[in-house]
């Protein structure tokens, strides 16, 4: 069998794959631009490890496993899964990610809090202003704090703010176990959250849950969080608000458009970070990735069940 | 009685001393410089609540009682405490800042750990650098920590740690219940570390505890963050260190001159987050302050034992 992959492999990780792939071919394209020779390979594949634009599924008559190089798979979303799950297994990454996903989003909401951004500026104009800096501070302790979304994240999330000593509240599905479950019971909580945390992932149902309605429902001291999906929020909103002074600041990992535009207001936007959806980045972060595609590969060879198979009635 | 204060107290504030002063006169001194007019009323005081020139307390006659407003005591440790303190009791107010300080030092190395600092550079830039930048996080889970202090910061540092899977090891007196409590022990320690806290406070057996030789010790990834004193650090030999890429960088809330004036190379000294003493700062901070002065002073009318009495032979 050919398989696929444009996945960023070093040359040591090629040769641990190429030793797990016995005498199978395998093609690598490019990690950021799929070329036609990458068109090519992937129609010719049966198994694929990385991405693909999401049209191509339908037209690569002899794929059978998707093996995603992230957590999401909101650009597949759309496809007829009906037909296509018949004949194609996608798996993602989800779970992978959350323990580099939580420290930037704790460090960016600290960052925040801390007023480290602040410190940032003054250290490069060499300006010392502690004395009027330390009265603007806060803290996470005693910080009433929403998670919303209750996967692998969130709960990452959730353990260390409780460390901080923040009164955490979750929210999630039914099954989740969160603590709110209703959109009824969201709305309530949000006016009285210091901080909050979105790490749901794009569906129909959760696209614009943060719309203009929910951000006016947050007090103007409140600092939100992003490590979902940049479409789960109104973000012509999010910038009206923050230029308003109505809301204190937002970490922002992901954004409606990715990579930003350097002409992109949220740039300059005030008591924003954007940390440039690299939270789930870490030095370590292709090997792991292989990991768990090689551990997959195994289940895939001897047609046991793949690990982290996406729900297509779900969304993720 | 007059009581003496150049804590920057509010309107409110000053009420509501004032409220609990009864009929003693209270003189408000600048909080910035100690004009000749608070000398003036320094020397007629009986409590003192702030700061003072520290020669000071030997050419006031009238003082008993000195609640500092810092939990640092090292500027008064060169008087003549034998005699001084049969007459003149101070108390300090450490606890008061640990939970701000460990905030702070552990979003400092979060800031570190997952490229904050480098992403607020980008993003004054207007460039997105997401990939590139992924490869060289870091995260704290699974960091081999070392907190050098075993006070109520380094408590604090501690827990918090613990709650993103760090390995912590702790270095203190042998009565505070420490991992190491040698100098040998730390040496052995120190090259093992990923992350370094310093929270001891500055004492002649505590000054350049990091000294050269133990700088060395440490790995060319490792980060130190100090949230005690400057002197606590050889500091020259810290900057020479990181300009050579032999340290990974350091977090300094505190630092041999402060405030640094604008020349100092520390400004522009790489991998260095510089947080300008204002760690243990918050938006409640004068309003804790007096809480624990109004407090002690309940129990100082009382003839009662104060809290935070500082221990000279111990220097903190």
């Amino acid at each position: 069998m050919l398989v696929f992959t444009n996945v960023p492999l070093q040359s040591w990780q090629r040769a641990r794959l190429v030793g797990q792939l016995g005498g199978d071919d395998v093609h690598y394209g490019d990690p950021v631009q799929f070329t036609s020779a990458a068109r090519d390979a992937f129609i010719r594949s049966e198994v694929a490890f990385g991405w693909c634009p999401p049209q191509l599924l339908a037209e690569a008559p002899r794929l059978r496993w998707l093996q995603l190089d992230s957590a999401g798979c909101e650009p597949y979303l759309d496809l007829d899964w009906r037909l296509l799950s018949q004949r194609i297994t996608v798996t993602n990454l989800r779970g992978l990610f959350s323990v580099q996903v939580a420290e930037t989003a704790v460090g960016g909401a600290l960052a925040l809090f801390r007023g480290l951004g602040q410190l940032a500026v003054l250290q490069h104009a060499r300006t010392w202003r502690s004395e009027e800096l330390r009265e603007g501070l806060r803290t996470l302790s005693g910080a009433s704090v929403l998670v919303i979304g209750e996967g692998a994240i969130g709960r990452a999330i959730k353990d260390r703010l409780a460390a901080f000593g923040c009164l955490v509240t979750t929210f999630g599905t039914q099954s989740s176990g969160a603590d709110l479950v209703s959109m009824q019971q969201l709305d309530r909580a949000l006016s009285a959250a210091d901080l909050a945390f979105l790490s749901l992932p794009l569906t129909p149902s959760t696209r614009g849950v943060i719309d203009r309605r929910r951000l006016a429902m947050l007090a103007p001291s409140a600092v939100l969080v992003n490590v979902g999906r940049g479409g789960l929020i109104d973000e012509p909103a999010l910038i009206e608000q923050l230029h308003a002074g109505r809301l204190g600041g937002a970490v922002l990992d992901v954004t409606d458009v990715e990579p930003l535009p350097a002409e992109h207001p949220l740039w300059s936007t005030p008591n924003v970070i954007l940390t440039q959806h690299s939270a789930g980045g870490s030095d370590d972060e292709i090997t792991r990735k292989l990991d768990i595609f090689l551990e997959n590969l195994k289940l895939y060879r001897s047609r046991a069940p793949l690990r982290n198979v996406v729900d297509w009635a779900k969304g993720y």
